[in-house]
């Protein structure tokens, strides 16, 4: 599940506390006391039971405060519509437009004047919440705001404003996954190829492979970083084979087309995947995956997910909860034949 | 340029008309003519020459009729925001919000009950406009609107109906740019390896390439229609190059995927990219261009292009102007590799 926020105990009871004592999404929790949407009579009494147990009650006064609401949001990218941002705005979308809510778009391509002038905009349009979406590398600023009231979700990107909801997959988890996984094949020699160091996520992953490699007492090779490109995960490949010291056994990649480019220089070196060596990339990103050879095991960020608990989480901020801290999102694992596992698919930590 | 559509001649003048005459896009008139944006004053003096001229001018009535405007337009896509539309959308809604237009973003995932629904919600927001965008296999239906005065646009798909407005990239016009390329570098025997048959795009692009080559007098072997896949890429190739008969010396392939593919196969057989087979594809999608090796040559459809023509097509419907017919915009060459031209990028037929 997710971790605890910061100040989870202080104050009113939130959406969150009810999902986590049932072990459900923050998304099951909505649809069970608004009483739409499909939920079993079992898990709508679970939530019914522990948010009596919690005292947690949707905030009616604020509800009706906002009866006045003009039914719209706006999703703010500070990136380009890309690859990455794509299924989490479309679950967003589907997620509010089940309330009756539409979703205006803006796309500021990182020119701060532009998304000054978008957020004028969208104020004066008179949304009901706003969600911030960007590709990350690290840190951006919090969003200068001037609409009281209007709640904000930033959606896989990170802001230090502690009062700030930030909603990001566990890169960290993901990456512990895979190399578990690859540890439970009998892997010894887990190698990293990943992206740029200065991306958030690439240290995480980084992180998440070492942790579960000391756990096991296995040898932690230093990470090779670099690009995000097919090119740099053939000459990081080539360049771990070509050393006179023990080779890898597996290859855990910061992404799906550097493992496409590890790949194919192993093939290309006359190595045998998975036999020789076993490759697990991020992102199961179908074009890739589909077009290796093997086809990639790759961990799923699960964006969808990640989309429908923006929405949710948007409609209690909107109903006037105040959520807060930096949530991360459980990532899974799906295996293919480039690990060399017997089974077609693995959950996650879900 | 854009072919002038059906019923030109009849009617008021458009602003169609004027794009034409003046050779600039509807945006370009657009920008001069409301005194906003950026365009030289020798531009704006021409564009105003032409207006004159031929006695066009912005339907003034029409625009003060709509001075109730919402200033928000809709976005439909009947397919999931991908990879093709989210350039489109991207540059349509940058064309808007220069306008202080806002747009709405739904997907409706060709599921015509929850269409009607994104419908009814929008025209309860009192959308002044809508443009629908899809994936394209072929002609979608038209939208059953019943909104009267609400001006739809069709981007990057097809309808039926001859009163509708549908912007397009042009498929035949680009293949045949790729393949005029090939004959200008010498080749002789041009393969082409391509999607699914029921795409249109695929039709036209087959088309495009037979033109071509007839126009030269060269032999046009039958085309091999398959997947959108680099594994279909592959298997063609493999079978192209295994046939005792004359082998080609250069592959037009209907996506970069199939392209890649392609590369990948040669390579394996033993065969150079671009000595012995020069090799170009459709596209020009940087995931696949950049991995490939060498860099691949490819067609762009300027889906930018098409998006900020559907946003001052749209405009211009919203100030009063009807316009309708099937517009095919131009789609441009881009240079690399994988062709075996010298020079690094070739201008379209903008």
């Amino acid at each position: 599940m997710t971790e605890p926020p910061d100040g989870e105990s202080r104050g009113p009871r939130t959406i969150y506390d009810v999902a986590r004592l049932a072990g459900v999404s923050i998304g099951t929790v909505s649809k069970a006391l608004n009483a739409n949407g499909r939920v079993s009579a079992q898990t709508r009494e679970k939530i019914e039971r522990v948010a009596r147990q919690i005292d947690y009650r949707p905030n009616s006064l604020a509800q009706s405060l906002h009866r006045s609401r003009s039914m719209t949001v706006g999703i703010l990218s500070t990136d380009s519509f890309g690859r990455f941002t794509m299924p989490i705005v479309g679950a967003l979308e589907r997620s509010l437009f089940d309330q009756g809510i539409a979703a205006f778009m803006c796309s500021a391509t990182d020119d701060p004047a532009r998304e000054r002038q978008h957020i004028d905009q969208l104020l004066r349009k008179r949304i009901d919440g706003l969600v911030v979406t960007a590709r990350r590398a690290d840190l951006r600023e919090p969003i200068a705001f001037t609409g009281r009231g209007v709640p904000v979700i930033y959606a896989f990107c990170h802001v230090g404003d502690p009062q700030a909801l930030c909603l990001l997959p566990d890169d960290e988890g993901g990456a512990a996954l895979a190399v578990e996984h690859l540890i439970g094949l009998g892997r010894k020699r887990i190698a990293h190829i990943s992206g740029p160091e200065r991306f958030e996520a690439v240290r995480l992953r980084a992180k998440g492979r070492g942790r579960a490699l000391a756990a096991s007492g296995l040898v932690i090779s230093d990470p090779l970083f670099g690009r995000w490109s097919e090119e740099w995960g053939r000459e990081a490949a080539m360049a771990l084979f070509s050393e006179r010291r023990a080779i890898p056994d597996a290859l855990f990649c910061g992404n799906d087309q550097i493992a496409r480019g590890a790949l194919d220089a192993l093939r290309e070196r006359g190595l045998r995947t998975p036999e020789d060596v076993a490759v697990v990339g991020f992102d199961n990103w179908d074009v890739m995956t589909d077009a290796a050879r093997p086809r990639l095991t790759s961990v799923d960020m699960n964006l969808d997910a990640l989309g429908a608990e923006a929405g949710a989480a948007l409609q209690a901020m909107m109903a006037g909860e105040t959520l807060s801290g930096v949530r991360r999102l459980p990532c899974s694992l799906v295996v293919r034949g480039s690990c060399g596992a017997k089974t077609q698919a693995m959950a996650g930590s879900l």
